[in-house]
């Protein structure tokens, strides 16, 4: 049995497997990552979707049931400004939508939620995870220097080398290079964003060798084959979402977790069309009827004011249609049970894929 | 040491080691891939692009130079139909281009060169190289069937699992996995040829697992660790291309070369305005110029017959703005040296990637 205690990340973090529980925003839960962490992992909750009282409840509810290492994740796009003729042309396109699923008229786009700030800076220091990730870049730097100051481990997302040397600079303590496989938003920060589109493989030796900080592998992981496959590449960890999707104690809809059974591995696509940023999902109505008009749509995350109703009408009706399908292309490995036994059995894999070298 | 003479594909291609240089048409010459077969690993020669005089030439060249396990890979492309009208408004576009380097009018467009036909069996029922292999999908049936009938091994590429599936029905020997990642053409055959892109780290997995056959990993795979990572992943062996292109047996343009000193691994992009299929290769002022165009072009491989005077133009004179670059994303690794020597300095650093098992 490797002892995977020994890496900087693990020993650093506490953690018994260099593994990672992606936030997954709307999708993990407190008990997600609770089970993960108990398990050895390292749990994640992705909070940028919720109050600052529901992040507090969700951080209190991990720490309740483990004094392991978890890790809260916050979204850090850019302030956005509304354009009210590329709003008035999707609500345009989605009037039909919200028509065949009797939902009256659109509802006017607005600036629904700002970056990380103030506020959620002042919950952090008081709750003091001891990890907080970032997805989009990074806070400002005032706010990203208080976490520093703070003692939090801070993580950010890189995909591609320039990006990853940029969070270096800025200070940060380890970076998830995130290849084109990954399922969920994209955490490029430059742009063009197809700098970003880079397969796992070819992306995360090259951040390897152009940091010094850890790198964790993610993207198109999925069970222990692709564990083994990072370390080789030189990752001190992985952080898997899609794997950990169809667990129980995942919040998604019942037609996402329908949709994840026997999905394909070709059938995901890159789309913009929910949130305003590049995303990976399952190809459902929506996406496929959208393809070609992103540019047309108002910037992250404004474009969320628009498609939400139709998101949660599409998923009470118990219809995939117009529902996000977040999944990476590894929606083909992904196993059903508990998140702590999926750690358990990823650990097992990963220590069966490595005694191909023996 | 790892002895990779154990495994079902290595011992029944002879090979000391799982590592086969990629046919790369144009680019592979026989004095590499006999410099790779001498040196333990599996020499490749495309020859799609010639003819079959130069074929049986090349072929000689490698089997004076080595007795060990090469490789003849042949595009077996679908039979071109001239779309005069695509053709017409090519031409236009390429005018300019034409005139910029004082190369007189566009030709006419012509259906080039033929699949995988009769002549090219015979020559290799002939010359009975150790492995042929397709790219594209296969050849006709009964062509196929008399290359199987002949003892020659076979292998051709699949993008997803359907195509692996679809290859392993007809009786192929072994499987490329080739991801997103991968310099070079597409082996897509099945439409549409977007279901094809899914990263090396997604893609092995899943493909081995849906076949018996020897899955070969290819895509953004550059180093040692790669190579480990693959093994990992589950693929008997790996395909290297974008490793090998900046050896001296390379027969690149100068221009070809210099882009790939200190190329960008975000800086490929998959493009169809070289020779109507998708291929990935450093972005150029043809490829973005061209971008958003390729739909409007002739199908494969007519259009190539519209571009070669470009390229040929434009390396000769210096300058890299119409010559496909071919790089998959693993282009930030490559390493100049003899080929032969670097399928050694390849071993040694797979051998130090497992020892992160260790």
């Amino acid at each position: 049995m490797t002892d995977w205690t020994k890496n900087q990340l693990t020993k650093r973090l506490g953690l018994r497997y260099p593994i990672i529980q992606a936030p997954m925003a709307g999708a993990a839960t407190p008990e997600m990552a609770a089970a993960v962490t108990r398990a050895g992992a390292m749990g994640s909750l992705g909070v940028s979707l919720q109050s600052n009282d529901a992040t507090r409840a969700g951080c209190n509810s991990i720490r309740s049931k483990t004094n392991g290492s978890y890790n809260i994740n916050y979204f850090v796009h850019n302030e956005a400004t509304l354009d009210s003729e590329k709003a008035e042309r999707t609500r345009d396109y989605l009037a039909t939508y919200y028509e065949e699923l009797g939902l009256g008229p659109v509802p006017a786009a607005k600036v629904s939620s700002t970056p990380f700030n103030e506020k959620n800076l002042a919950l952090m220091l008081e709750l003091k995870p001891p990890v907080l990730s970032f997805h989009f870049g990074l806070p400002k730097n005032e706010l990203f220097s208080a976490i520093q100051n703070a003692g939090i481990f801070t993580i950010s997302t890189a995909t591609n080398v320039l990006e990853a040397q940029q969070l270096e600079d800025s200070g940060i303590d380890a970076i998830i290079a995130q290849g084109f496989e990954a399922g969920g938003h994209r955490g490029t920060f430059t742009e063009p964003y197809e700098d970003g589109w880079i397969g796992t493989m070819a992306l995360v030796p090259q951040i390897v060798d152009a940091v010094s900080v850890p790198v964790i592998a993610a993207g198109g992981i999925t069970d222990g084959r692709g564990i083994a496959a990072s370390i080789a590449l030189g990752a001190s960890a992985v952080q898997l979402g899609t794997a950990f999707l169809s667990c129980p104690e995942a919040a998604i809809p019942d037609v996402h977790r329908a949709a994840l059974k026997n999905a394909r591995s070709d059938k995901t696509r890159l789309t913009s069309a929910f949130s305003g940023r590049p995303a990976r999902g399952l190809e459902n109505r929506y996406v496929r009827e959208m393809a070609g008009r992103e540019d047309e749509f108002p910037d992250f995350p404004i474009l969320n004011t628009l498609t939400a109703p139709l998101r949660k009408a599409s998923a009470n009706a118990g219809r995939s249609d117009f529902i996000p399908l977040w999944a990476g292309q590894g929606v083909g490995l992904i196993k059903t049970m508990p998140a702590g036994k999926l750690v358990e059995t990823l650990v097992t894999e990963t220590e069966t894929a490595i005694k191909r070298f023996s």
